[in-house]
């Protein structure tokens, strides 16, 4: 019963060593060198390998190495074979750390501080206070619901979208497309949490933009590809938006050149707000490992059709 | 009995609306209108007028605008007048935003990375945990208490420095000269919170930046003469630092062509970590008036020999 890892080899090192501190029985294998094909049953991968189906043939579970599965051609997978996201909790730490991080950034005009002082410019602009902000957060799952959890202990007026309905205590929540105005109408700051799937390509755009009140912030740490990147350069630049902070591009690397570099709007960092912590990941496979072979649900279960 | 304002035009205006609001009775005058000096009683400034005991010979109480008083020659006020730090909540809400902002932008390699974009890099780093980074507050008054208090739902690991001891719920508190070192010595992000005096002027110079562990990183929400900006500047290009937020300068404005300005490892806001809101400091002025009237203690009362 192999686990096979395939993604960053700094990291896999980590895995290795927490494997075999925790389950010294299973064997655990980085990426190429997997051994016999038939005795992996597990596959924890960022992209997964071609052929899965008729490289392994007795593959039990595929684990995605990052919270998202949109790198997966779920297509591709066997049928009986269940992909499942990473839920351990110190992805979700980072992303709580990252997002408010930059949600108070926004908040108190950093990316303008940081212009003005490319400028050599010293001048102060005018409060608004964390009574008057209103912060939304598309995508209400586990790193949605922790992110809003934090924010609560700064004052923020909260609210959330989802596809489907869902209640948090002390957050407004809207759910389903037909509420996705009303969310946008009252949300200066909105964060972008959401599964990339076919529905959720491409919705920050201009449209979206426009519904936002006027000035508004952006914080994407989903996935550049829920960004319509000409669209956002043209909302900065007209004044929809004021300011943009952007952890995740399309491609990434982001290639040198690209406007989103030198926007004076912009705060791109390279996809690090949130990284599976090895240590508790380790634990999280494990656990979900025992579950499946004692037969019961699995958590992080990916639901082919909704593609998250 | 007068209440006379000389600070900021813009939010005395919004001073004197509370004003109006809360105490009708009481006149209140933004400076240089103070009608007959003989008539003012409580004195809000930032920058204090000269002569003040010639000129308000009525004088009963003196606010400082802000948290700090060191603008303030104390000397030249009449001994029987009592000094008032600005106690009011708004401006420790403010505080907590802002120095949770830029722990966090430390923490999370921030500096760096805004300097990655300005080179079209993309390059992650290798993640370190909020459970491995000591987090150190120079002074434990209300702002630094309420820092480590909301520091601590990140779960750093977290120390606090004071002239005199204190203790606080799962912070290891050291006090006073002697036990510098040791509180330097296990200090990954320096938060400077303290008062500036005779004794903390120049404090962050090259000995402290030496005792801290290499690469450490700086926040200043002090105020500019804390800082030796020679040793920080040296203690950064030498590498005993890896990057400092600061909030402060000396003098401010900071002059064009100041090195602070386009340093790489430097990112700098023009004094605007936090500022009194006047909605709140309105009811602390008033409460403060009242408690003197009934010759009550004055919570915010600066002790004349410590400076603060």
């Amino acid at each position: 019963m192999t686990v096979l890892y395939k993604a960053n080899l700094v990291r896999g090192a980590e895995w290795a060593r927490f494997f075999a501190e925790r389950a010294p029985g299973v064997p655990f294998r980085l990426w190429p060198d997997m051994g016999d094909p038939a005795d992996v049953r597990y596959l924890v991968a960022w992209q997964p390998p071609d052929n899965i189906a008729a490289t392994f043939p007795n593959l039990e579970l595929v684990f995605s190495v990052g919270a998202g599965v949109d790198q997966f051609d779920i297509t591709k997978l066997p049928p009986h074979v269940p992909l499942i996201r990473m839920m351990e909790p110190g992805i979700t730490d980072r992303m709580v750390e990252y997002a408010c991080m930059s949600v108070l950034a926004l908040h108190r005009d950093l990316v303008q501080f940081i212009g003005q002082q490319r400028a050599q410019v010293w001048h102060e602009l005018p409060p608004t206070y964390t009574s008057e902000r209103r912060v939304g957060v598309m995508g209400l799952g586990l790193l949605g619901q922790a992110v809003l959890e934090r924010l609560k202990s700064f004052g923020f007026l909260l609210c959330g979208w989802n596809r489907s309905p869902r209640e948090i205590d002390g957050v407004t929540c809207y759910a389903g497309a037909d509420a996705l105005p009303d969310f946008l109408a009252q949300t200066d700051i909105l964060v972008c949490l959401l599964p990339l799937t076919s529905e959720t390509r491409g919705i920050l755009d201009a449209n979206l933009f426009a519904r936002l009140p006027r000035g508004a912030r952006l914080l994407n740490v989903g996935r550049g590809a829920h960004l319509v990147e000409a669209d956002l350069i043209a909302a900065l630049d007209n004044g929809a938006l004021s300011a943009a902070v952007l952890d995740v591009a399309e491609p990434e690397p982001l290639p040198a050149g690209h406007p989103f570099w030198s926007h004076p709007r912009i705060l791109l960092t390279p996809h690090i707000a949130s990284t599976t912590k090895p240590e508790t990941a380790v634990d999280y496979v494990l656990d979900t490992i025992a579950r499946h072979r004692r037969g019961e649900e699995l958590p992080g279960r990916v639901d082919r059709d909704l593609g998250y």
